[in-house]
């Protein structure tokens, strides 16, 4: 069945691969991008797959929340095809938190699936979409933010990070065939790209789709690929999904996160923005800066006054620091009596800050520790032509 | 001076990098391109710098007869900096005579510039322009192209030629370059991109850019180029010189040949075309299939009979075997005296086609015979990633 390629972009908040705005409807937004929910019938599944053991904390609490033909890759799977992964990250500063999120899910599914990844670093996209990035500061920021992956712990032996500057002898053909199954016409209702857009930035949706189509490259048939993704790259692999059949390729299935809210929450800037420093915390931010900017920015829940507060409660519903403790703490035990006391006024903003705070050193401490180490390692990684 | 990239297309007759139909009026074409006439003084000034001998037939005869910036070219080799050439061949069937003519002159500049040559074979073009060819027809078509360039002569030493496909590292990041600095305004309004055309048809004008800014890669310094090509090409290298200073580099210069005419002459089909096989003649047709294609197609410009033609003399000037020495037979005096003598009736038409047939079957019994010696040859030229 045929997607809908020519979706209106949704108009309030707003959300393409190049902007996120607003505060997210995210039923809305599968609606709008035409996926389909990661409801509990398709988790238990997932469960029963990988083994029966509990579910990775972000597809308990929908942090993962839609799909898009995950339940043909399991078939897949199931039926002993080979499936592999792919994600990226485009180099256009440092790594903050909400870059970790999918990343994080993905080293899961390798680990779940003992599943090939490719990673892809788009040095080129932002060169396209951001005013002023030049190729030798991409570059940079492409090796800066491999170790940001590398320490998340992905195998090295079935792990292939590539630019696509570097590694465009084997995509560039694979992209040309991509690019001559797309009109313009096309990549303008799912992008809704303007005539003074430029033809990089028209162009390279096709590259986005390559790693969907490379594993032929390897082992001489095309592969079920798994794309763990936020939603708002959705729209490049919806043109992926179309052009699939077309090459002879199983359609690539998309696994999509929500956003991880800025400091200053969704309904203030949108998704968590590496090039507007107070929405983010960068995983190289030392232990006091993540304590400044968590209690200067992160918005509260709590009341006007401690006495209201213990008198009323919170609302972590809209507190960011609980917010992001859904993303970072782990354990579901320890995440719900955070709820409950803010809730009932028993833990204060400050406190529960605090926790936020600590968790995150904790984390970002050995992070940092774990990213020096694995310096020598990434060649280990690389693939070039 | 920036050239005016917003040109309005030539509506009849048609010339665009891929269509050219009609009966060709150059001057309208100088002034449509917005390119400039090689004049005399320009032909003397080519003459003394390429040390006073006889200029090439093609330059004598004006079948080069426009250019952009050749003159800016000139004065940058004066001075003593470094030039070098770049043409290119989009592999999509057979070599046809139409084909040789700026390879044959770019030869000759090769010898009279010393100069390095960067042979493109834009294996992906005509997949996205040519309805159903596939990239393996096109690297065949390439492999096989490559000989009859080589069979001319060019310097191994000198000259460099690669697939798009193959060279893809070296060119895509220079290609994204260009990409960022061209809008689809502009790539509408110079080849008048409509909506139903293909992503890849919107970005090849990008790649077939980047060999004018490719030096830079060898040479660690931007570089002046001299393309010469077939006038219908200009449209590309018009956003090449649009492009050049924004990336720091000379703006190359062009030098226009006109095209060969098909066999029923440049009314009925315009240029030779390689895939209406009337229309052409190509450099593996056999010394019989030569006779019988010159002998049964070439439009005469001849009388109904013999003794009309006698007493009024034919016209060279429409006649395609004329036309065709005057793109392949080198000596000035010899063309003359069969211009006079078919003018006054001297020469039958059936003696003119003979002329021309003995004259190509001779070329291009040679030329296979090279095209077999260099088959081992074909590695030396290569440039691969």
């Amino acid at each position: 069945m045929a997607e809908n390629l020519d979706k209106p972009h949704p108009t309030k908040p707003i959300v393409t691969p190049w902007h996120v705005q607003g505060n997210i409807d995210y039923d809305r937004l599968i609606k709008e991008f035409g996926t389909e929910k990661i409801d509990d019938k398709l988790l238990q599944r997932i469960k029963k797959i990988t083994g029966g053991g509990e579910l990775h904390y972000m597809l308990r609490r929908k942090i993962f929340f839609s799909h898009k033909y995950l339940n043909e890759a399991l078939t897949a799977y199931e039926t002993g095809e080979k499936i592999y992964l792919y994600t990226g990250r485009a180099p256009s500063g440092p790594v903050h938190l909400g870059h970790l999120v999918p990343w994080i899910f993905t080293k899961w599914l390798q680990d779940q699936f003992k599943a090939p990844l490719l990673f892809q670093i788009p040095d080129e996209e932002k060169v396209f979409f951001k005013k002023g990035l030049t190729f030798d500061e991409s570059k940079k920021w492409a090796y800066d933010n491999i170790l940001d992956i590398i320490a998340l712990g992905f195998d090295p032996k079935k792990t292939k990070i590539f630019l696509d500057t570097e590694y465009a002898k084997t995509m560039y053909k694979t992209a040309c065939k991509v690019a001559g199954k797309v009109t313009f016409s096309t990549a303008k209702s799912v992008f809704g790209f303007k005539n003074s857009d430029n033809l990089g930035a028209i162009f390279y949706t096709c590259m986005q789709s390559v790693p969907a189509f490379l594993p032929t490259e390897f082992e001489g048939k095309p592969t079920q690929c798994i794309i763990p993704h936020a939603i708002d790259q959705d729209p490049h692999f919806r043109v992926t999904r179309d052009v699939a059949p077309q090459l002879g390729y199983p359609k690539p299935c998309s696994v999509h996160c929500r956003f991880l809210p800025g400091l200053q929450g969704m309904h203030a800037e949108g998704k968590m923005s590496a090039s507007i420093e107070s929405t983010a915390v960068y995983t190289c931010d030392d232990e006091k800066t993540v304590k400044n900017k968590i209690n200067k920015y992160a918005f509260s829940g709590g009341k006007a006054t401690i006495e209201e507060h213990r008198r009323d409660g919170g609302n972590p519903d809209i507190d960011v620091s609980y917010q992001w403790l859904v993303f970072f703490e782990e354990d579901d035990a320890k995440l719900k009596k955070i709820y409950d006391d803010y809730k009932s006024g028993a833990l204060l903003t400050g406190e529960l800050k605090q926790i936020l705070i600590d968790k995150l050193n904790t984390f970002l401490v050995k992070h940092r520790e774990k990213r020096e180490k694995v310096k020598d390692q990434v060649e280990k990684f690389m693939v070039r032509d």
